[in-house]
């Protein structure tokens, strides 16, 4: 956590256009690179890169081939008393500690991440292949999240802008509990602190403020997802300009609470 | 619900400087628009203003005495459960229709607007009374929600922007289940679609989407509360410019999920 992240009196979320469909292999960091000098953006201190998780994901190949699944007992009871797919279970479970909830329609578990999020994070609608895999498996094909997405932040980081104080958050859409609709968060994160820790300043009364902790890098995702469209792959980066922070090493598994510190786990 | 949000390109987050500390009584949206006019912004289509609920609550005179409270045996044995003062305790057992987790540091409701949030949303810290109000009562003194977020922002709307197709949104700042921090979520609403239904869009590969529904309101306060800082009480009002939207009539209570679609409740 930091203390020295500044209130900026404005911000700009800009969408990047021009993004390919990414595929495995390719140089994710060379790609939002031509992207941004095509927009003609030069990144500068205090830039934040937002990239959605897919993009890094298809980067890294994180494609599963169903067509290959062979789901376990335990993955067709949860798939009975789920109505999901037992092959889909299956690859949620594998990628889960621990079951949170399954009741119909609905799988949500911690992920070996640490967040708490149904289906394990995993696409199963929209991960197409790119046709050098799809001619290697049967299909169809699900997404997984980026095996470390704070490590794949931290290199997107160093490639991007290896001069720069600049942040980079890998940001995905999950739903939460008591609340309709997905917002974004982070799932990844290097270079801007997670947390912003408030401890100690002062109200204009002078008394000390009551909400202490601001998941600084969750705001930014759910501020970037507001230009980034889930349907057009083409705006999966974001840049967030005008934030004051201070560099910092935590990454977004700072985010996370502790099963024991959770009164809903 | 409206299916008519496009994805702008491009946002500006701009924090209005200058709002003085409000009082009851006093004309919030006359404040607000002061403060524009000293930061030289005309509202047009399309803006969202975004209103920290503590403003509003203010200005609604939504003080209470803690002196005056006589709490309830149930208050007292919550207070003995969680630690808190028996007297806010039984301020926040007044504003919530169920308890969803009492233990030792923690007291979470659910509000009687839908809202689950920690100790009703009452902010007992900050909520120093205008001088007014401070000769009236013993205190000290607590603040509570106000009493109807989105007719507040129907209300502010109107005042704000008679011939414009604007937004307004009532923010505050709620933790979380599952991940550490505070972030922005929209208490109230008016002429932004609280939700943001994306049923029928297809992504690039002409599949249907995923996550079909975006919470528009909570991400327009999560990108709010990334300029406002919450002990700047100054900074209590945000523009967020660039945005395209349909007009909704739909309020902030639309985000809330009933009890029994909650597997969390």
């Amino acid at each position: 956590m930091s203390t020295a992240v500044g209130c900026a009196a404005r911000l700009e979320v800009i969408a990047l256009p021009g993004l390919p469909i990414v595929a495995p292999g390719d140089d994710l960091a060379a790609l939002i690179t031509a992207a941004l000098i095509h927009a003609e953006l030069v990144l500068r201190d205090g830039d934040v890169v937002v990239v959605a998780s897919k993009l890094v994901s298809r980067a890294e190949g994180r494609f599963v081939d169903l067509g290959a699944i062979e789901p376990t007992p335990r993955a067709h009871q949860l798939a009975t008393r789920t109505g999901h797919d037992p092959r889909h279970v299956e690859v949620i479970l594998r990628e889960a500690s621990d079951v949170s909830r399954a009741v119909p329609g609905v799988l949500i578990v911690r992920h070996r991440l640490g967040l708490v999020v149904a289906n394990a994070g995993v696409d199963f609608s929209n991960a197409v292949p790119p046709p050098a895999l799809a001619g290697s498996g049967v299909g169809p094909w699900a997404l997984l999240l980026p095996a470390d997405p704070d490590a794949s932040a931290a290199r997107l980081r160093a490639a991007l802008a290896p001069t720069s104080a600049i942040g980079v958050v890998i940001s995905d859409s999950f739903g939460r509990p008591f609340r309709l609709g997905s917002v974004g968060v982070a799932i990844g994160a290097a270079g801007v602190p997670p947390l912003w820790d408030q401890r100690g300043r002062r109200d204009l009364f002078g008394r000390e403020l009551e909400h202490t902790v601001t998941a600084l890098a969750d705001q930014i995702a759910a501020a970037a997802d507001l230009v980034a469209g889930q349907a057009d792959e083409g705006r999966g980066a974001v840049v967030v300009r005008g934030l004051r922070f201070a560099a910092s090493d935590g990454g977004a598994a700072a985010i996370m609470r502790a099963t024991d510190e959770d009164v809903y786990a």
